[in-house]
């Protein structure tokens, strides 16, 4: 029987691709307007290309975008404050987020996240989401030493709760993530059809979801059918 | 004849002190409730004399504060969300900073920027506030490779908008670095006495100011009898 249902963040809390690809649009959109020698569109690809190549949490990807231009520290600057400028916007929770895990809550099920990512980075954004107070355990890739797919995460979770891999529930975008680590911890799965990752295709049954999803809210049927 | 007029930003075009105050009172406030451990007064005194020994640039002085107590990232977090948003709410220009600008112009001066600093971080606050297009020259200490009082500075400003030394007027608000910097180079030094440094004491005539004012504004009185 079901008694927690676990949460991963990055599209599923929160639509954070729309939130990154926003926020690269305007701050792409702010430097040419600044003087960026480059069209828009083309320096937005170039970006995407630069975070593929250093990581989303190098910091130097307007840097290398600008190069030693004249006036480059200004539009630079100007990236970034329209890159957080909007990244503040659409940092929301999706529509059904707080309602889902509120009902969960009410019905008993303990919460939690298991994440990738840095630590500070990623309570940042549950803080921002305002959903930092509602999680029974966060687990953080960072500060467990480890990332999905590996057990090391899905087992923190469990053993903070004190709730057995099986009856847990777990949510995620990704499957060679977050369905492929769930599916090896012995937990259900299910994937949320949102984001960037929605298009994925299962390579075979390690990363078949249990269940998928169009919405958070429909969670709460399946288990009522479990 | 005075034809210029240039500007320190930290206190002169905005109340750095103030914000910066502000901003970590919230952040501390934030880092109690979240579960530091440390009365509030307590830790802005220590996180205080973190910043005086690591400068203000460092960006761990939260994670020095914290240490290695339990929850430490979501505390951090907690601090840094905070310290932010309180940040932006206080990155205000002093009510008579634009329409003294504005008015100096309109008179046909030419008007800068000489400030100490991380040259897209200066810019960054320039663009918040709003200010970034009506200067003639900026003139940052990274970019120039000195720092105030140094002459290179108030040079690259002269020789940036064709105008002698003796023609410019410069606005700031520390005697070590703002006034002494304008007396050595020959032009009309103003201090501006607001912020932390408002009760320096000069030390001599070489950090004694032409004139001293209360606000911004009075500088065109200053420029009328001139």
């Amino acid at each position: 029987m079901i008694k927690a249902v676990l949460f991963d963040v990055d599209n599923v809390l929160y639509s954070s691709s729309h939130q990154v690809e926003m926020a690269r649009r305007a701050a792409v959109e702010a430097m040419v307007k600044e003087g960026l020698e480059m069209p828009v569109e083309e320096a937005f690809k170039r970006l995407e290309e630069l975070v593929a190549k250093y990581g989303s949490n190098f910091n130097k990807h307007f840097d290398l975008l600008v190069g030693s231009q004249k006036r480059g520290n200004r539009i630079i600057a100007a990236g970034i404050v329209a890159y957080h400028n909007t990244k503040r916007t659409y940092l929301k929770p999706y529509n059904d987020t707080l309602p889902t895990i509120t009902k969960l809550k009410n019905l008993g099920y303990k919460i939690g996240v298991i994440t990738d990512g840095l630590a500070i980075k990623q309570w940042e954004k549950l803080i921002r989401l305002g959903l930092q107070d509602l999680f029974d355990t966060v687990v953080i890739s960072e500060e467990a030493g480890a990332e999905k797919p590996d057990q090391k995460l899905f087992q923190k979770a469990c053993s903070d709760i004190g709730v057995e891999p099986k009856d847990c529930m777990y949510i995620g975008d990704r499957l060679d993530t977050d369905i492929i680590g769930a599916n090896r911890a012995n937990m259900v799965s299910v994937r949320l059809l949102r984001g960037k990752y929605k298009d994925q295709k299962p390579s075979g049954l390690q990363d078949r979801p249990n269940y998928e999803i169009k919405r958070l809210g429909e969670v709460l049927e399946i288990l009522k059918e479990l």
